[in-house]
């Protein structure tokens, strides 16, 4: 299966040209959205992201990540194979944490430009194709580096990230630290809260932190919007003690 | 071909990792998602929404449709087949108008619950993998229920909602109720609405009801928004006599 | 290859059941959602930017066009077939620019029309249908008609457009010119836009245009939104010099 996650949005025609060209390319392969709405040209808080999301993946999956403030510069290409699984994208930290935590890594530049290449929709034009002939073991031109030389500024980030990384469509919100115990309680904005299992551990209006349903520590509000409550967005930090 | 009918919205991991469960357990299944914007936690609503689109559906298809405030609480798992077509989802009554109108019903409580199910995303943990062995006849843990077990509240609900049950992306107004002949007058919130076949019959600005495309009375303003207009929302009360 | 490109937006039922219906007529057909956010109801706009999208298309391809302010009117339903690319939809202009700048197009009228179509979703009733019969050579009522018996109006529309056609997600403004040389400057209420080849050679907050991933005239202000900027819209006017 090929799985497409953008900050690209539903609208426009970036998400539906990106698909095109999978299935141009390989039409024999499943193709699945993930998600499209990755945190909007931040690959730090993506990468905390996705990596999350890794367990909804298997063994010969590809998965087309483009989160790349930086197209047009220099920034490479890169096809991060990990656990098996492939990563298809820019070069600027978006596949940070999924290298960091997978046993077994191998990590190819890609090599392959087209002469016809837009300046602004390497998406479509090359990571696009890239994670097609990936999924069908095609060749392209491509050579492989080294862990070390990988993103660097990316190889300072935290294992563990003390930061609201999404704000989910219900105003919930995503942190980059994995669950915490029931017992712990976690600062948002000077807002002290809580673990509780579920929703409907706690009464309405009020805030908890909970496992969410991709292993993060997540803060909620029964039936409300913890953005709203705590003026949270992504970057916000998160106390823990 | 199995439809997906939700309230996640378009945004965040909800949907794309669903969808992705059903594509690993039923490959050769067409998967097409029907809408995300279902009535936001509110089962009735969605019961006559869904109801008014089984007209899309053909023996054999199933629907993953979840409209779920209660995930985490106790409420029941459901498969409900009703003339041929499979229903999969939570029993809050989001189901009891397709089982009122349907001339053959059985109704199965899902029994299987993965170890590690989330407390938070049923859809994806329960509802989509049951989705995909109803389309591909493979077995799971379940019971039969007789109609009268089926959730109790619903069951007071009318056979047709004199409110407005969805606001669509124009601002038009979906009522529970069939469509009203031409002659009948309706009211929402002291808009007094006359009957019209389409938009074009009436004056630019004018409010109208009339047989929308899955059968239902809906009200619309021609080159406006009927919500704006009428400061309607999902519950606002129709007025017909 | 069947792409849809509607104005329908992502959410409500209006997607998912066309798609459903091409789905059930052409089940081995890959359907591909290239873009649902299309200018509004507005078929000029709509038409250059259709044309811009056409690279994406291949020989055999067919692409289920609907941006239908006049449903229920009287305009007819047509297949174009430029260039051995299909496009069905309504006959309002929106397939004007694709014939004028095709080498070779031929024009057929629907004629054929369910019983029960709806008076409000051609989209569902006539176009998908005939968009899954005419991707799989199957038969439908229709009869030829010259290029001269096209949607009047159009005739009139200029080749190239100089006003913005589409707002995208991000604020940046496609017109309907083709891309500009970069000594060219470009003028909307009255911003005085330089060109550049993408976002990294202008400074930050600075407005310039360039040549877009589909080939336009597109103008962008790095790390900002070009609409808010310049207070432009769809319609906004080009000054070119």
């Amino acid at each position: 299966m090929i799985f497409v996650f953008s900050d690209f949005g539903v609208n426009g025609p970036y998400s539906g040209t990106m698909r095109s060209v999978v299935m141009r390319h390989a039409p024999d392969v499943p193709i699945c959205d993930l998600m499209c709405d990755a945190p909007d040209r931040n690959p730090k808080a993506a990468s905390y992201l996705l990596a999350a999301l890794t367990r909804e993946f298997q063994a010969g999956d590809v998965v087309l990540a483009v989160v790349d403030p930086g197209v047009g510069s220099a920034r490479q290409g890169l096809v991060v194979t990990a656990d098996g699984v492939s990563y298809v994208g820019p070069d600027n930290g978006l596949f940070e944490m999924i290298i960091r935590r997978a046993e077994k890594v191998s990590i190819k530049v890609i090599d392959w430009m087209p002469d016809d290449a837009s300046a602004s929709f390497h998406g479509r034009d090359i990571f696009a194709p890239v994670a097609a002939w990936v999924a069908t073991d095609q060749a392209f031109a491509s050579h492989p580096i080294a862990l070390d030389a990988r993103f660097g500024p990316a190889q300072d980030w935290p294992d563990e990230l003390a930061e609201v990384i999404y704000v989910d469509p219900y105003g919930n919100l995503m942190t980059g630290l994995s669950a915490r115990s029931l017992d712990e309680k976690i600062t948002i904005n000077a807002h002290i809260v809580s673990g509780a299992r579920t929703f409907s551990d706690v009464s309405e209006g009020s805030a908890f932190h909970y496992r969410n349903s991709i292993g993060l520590c997540e803060v909620a509000v029964n039936c409300g919007r913890a953005d709203k409550l705590m003026g949270a967005v992504i970057g916000s930090t998160v106390g823990v003690n």
